[in-house]
């Protein structure tokens, strides 16, 4: 039999869930309503996929999704696998999506259908674009390592002149910030051009690597259309900058592709939309699956929420996010997790507890903003949640020589 | 104030429905969760989003979506309408989705949140490249007006070798069909190169052309890399095709922009994808208002399923996708909605009820595939139902003097 790779989904449906992991192999392979002429039993074997595993849950009285029969009397959960053929498609990121994330979602007889992990052909790995620099590449940009790089946000998210942006972002690297990033929703608008606010963010940031040998990393927004992301990612190259932004969903699988083949720098990926792909638990992708398309795709930074954020995320599934993140797929030694909303020292123990290492972005807007020694406090309190983390020692008994950390705690501790 | 356009959401919240839209258009404008310095009053009312309307619906006793507030006494269903300022964003379609689409999914306190529609402003549709050849364009091509474009699906889905797949168009032809399409699971494997199938499916094409004079439009799925997909268009052109088509979730906005600023053909959009965006009736987006986006970005053609389709999703709404694919926006005249999936002619009557025009594309498999007297009888029967429906007779009626209308019927009239 020709290679396959897998494909796991979690389903329910008012059928046996063998017999709906079947009509799933052949709506996304060769199978069709009717009898077609060149429908051979050769070719099914060829070009069938097939179900590996079925693995039945619980059972509920009431389908959780519209669209299927309404009057059965229950309704099985059950993890499926899926085996597709490669040849099926070759080596295509935008195909592989079609292949296991297509009309899958809307068939009958699935009530509930979400796509938790892709096993990633190893062909894949050797011929797509995947992260040009990865945990270690972005490391050696910032000059740091042993410490989870710290950032943070430029708020307000929107509204801000290039030149007030410059400004802020001077109080952040004057207060000793790792990493910077545009927020999602300010690419190129009018009142703040993209060149002009490169141009003078990265002015600050180069005078500041010149007086005191850092080069703060600043993830510029770039998210556009194909040809002005490339000549947005020339601009920040060519000022010294040393990271591009994209919005995922925004963008799409083929304009990160060519926005990678052509970049110098490494990609941060923002998630922006994941919410409508998610937060229903019985539809769309688990994490873990998804951030494995845009990996292939080239990104080398993917968010992952925090734990305890202010969105609607469990901690739970932060954690599991930010493991498949930096777990190696074919083509990487794993990407970047960003941690951000609601971050600040008390989440370090937590987060270094769940990942047991440091290979993580820890953003906080408010955290740092927010404390009440200015940013410098915030930064400084950020490093020492995690020295206190990565020492084994509380956060309390830190504090207690540690000043930032303790007036962090004063400000903040509620959160905790 | 600055120029505004409109999103319009429906929620559901444990709080008031006034307080989470307007923790909305905080989140998706100039709002922190702290004060920061360039916040200042004037910001806020240049950037700002603000609530244009709530509208209250249902209430229900447990939350839909999960990460909210789960042990409030109800959960309250509104519509509201955010108003962004066009400021904000500028043109740009990715940045339209981030802006409308994008954290808002992940919100507290929203316990349901799905985007129903968007407003699109004028400055969208002059600077936008909106479909080259919508619904007029296309029909020009095919040389079909005054009723449906009628067409099929080559299947099997995968497997077919070139020399299979232009054999089968050979049927298709003959049988009279105006419109082919490649499945969305085929692009450019390993066992059917593209330029090999765009080479056998053309000459064969062709030559139907030179004996006929008829021109049938074949949708080759040039879906990949954006380089990928501009050399295999230009292939299609070459070859004297006149379709390329694309799938819309698996390449992106950005993806199907580059494609279009290139093309010199209708893009034909496949939705597949589309369930994990739609089927969780709280979350996610209205095809309404999704399609809009991808309008704005050039795309022709937009699949819209059928009525009584073999999927899970409902006729009504079925029927208000394909109205609002119709339905002009700032920059077309409408775009051309395409029916799918379980089609033949027992669904015409209902399809021109619902819509009270032509302007569409109908596609069948089976309907014509397994058509008793083979494909040719199949196209006949389909044309035959259209024209009973649009002179107002029953398909009854209309059979007795249609023998392929009334063959159709006693094969398939069990679906109707």
């Amino acid at each position: 039999m020709a290679e396959r790779f897998t494909a796991t989904y979690r389903i329910e449906t008012p059928e046996s869930p063998q017999a709906a992991a079947e009509a799933m192999a052949g709506e996304q392979s060769a199978s069709t309503f009717v009898d077609v002429p060149g429908q051979t039993d050769d070719l099914q074997r060829r070009h069938g996929a097939t179900v590996v595993d079925v693995t039945e849950l619980e059972t509920t009285t009431e389908p959780t999704l519209p669209g299927v029969d309404a009057d059965a009397d229950e309704y099985t959960r059950a993890t499926v696998q899926i085996g597709y053929p490669l040849d099926n498609l070759g080596v295509s990121v935008p195909q592989l999506r079609t292949t296991v994330a297509g009309n899958v979602f809307e068939m009958q007889p699935l009530s509930g259908v979400r796509l938790m992990d892709i096993d990633v052909p190893a062909a894949y790995g050797s011929a797509c674009p995947t992260p040009q620099f990865g945990i270690s590449g972005t490391r050696d940009l910032i000059d740091v390592h042993d410490r989870p790089i710290v950032g943070t946000i430029v708020k307000p998210s929107v509204g801000l002149s290039p030149g007030e942006t410059a400004s802020l972002v001077e109080t952040l690297v004057e207060a000793g910030v790792d990493f910077i990033k545009d927020d999602e929703l300010i690419a190129d608008p009018p009142y703040s051009r993209f060149e002009e606010r490169v141009e003078a963010v990265m002015s600050v940031i180069n005078e500041h690597e010149s007086e005191t040998g850092k080069r703060v990393m600043y993830a510029f927004n770039v998210t556009g259309d194909v040809d002005e992301m490339r000549r947005r990612h020339d601009v920040v190259r060519d000022a010294g900058g040393s990271c591009v932004m994209v919005s995922l969903n925004s963008v799409g699988l083929a304009g990160v592709l060519a926005l990678r083949r052509h970049s110098d720098l490494p990609i941060h990926g923002h998630r922006n939309g994941w919410g409508a792909l998610s937060r229903c638990p019985s539809l769309g992708f688990e994490y873990t699956a998804y951030q494995k398309l845009w990996r292939l795709a080239g990104v080398d930074h993917l968010h992952v929420n925090g734990i305890r954020n202010k969105f609607t995320e469990s901690d739970e599934s932060v954690v599991a996010s930010a493991r498949a993140v930096q777990r190696p797929i074919p083509g990487d030694d794993g990407a970047l997790p960003v941690f951000s909303s609601g971050q600040w020292a008390g989440q370090a123990h937590d987060t270094y507890e769940a990942l047991g290492n440091v290979d993580l972005m820890y953003l906080a807007g408010g955290g740092i903003m927010g404390h009440p020694d200015g940013p410098a406090g915030g930064v400084d309190a950020l490093k020492q949640g995690w020295e206190a983390a990565m020492a084994g020692v509380s956060l309390a008994e830190y504090a207690t020589d540690h000043a930032a950390l303790r007036r962090s705690m004063e400000a903040f501790g509620d959160d905790e």
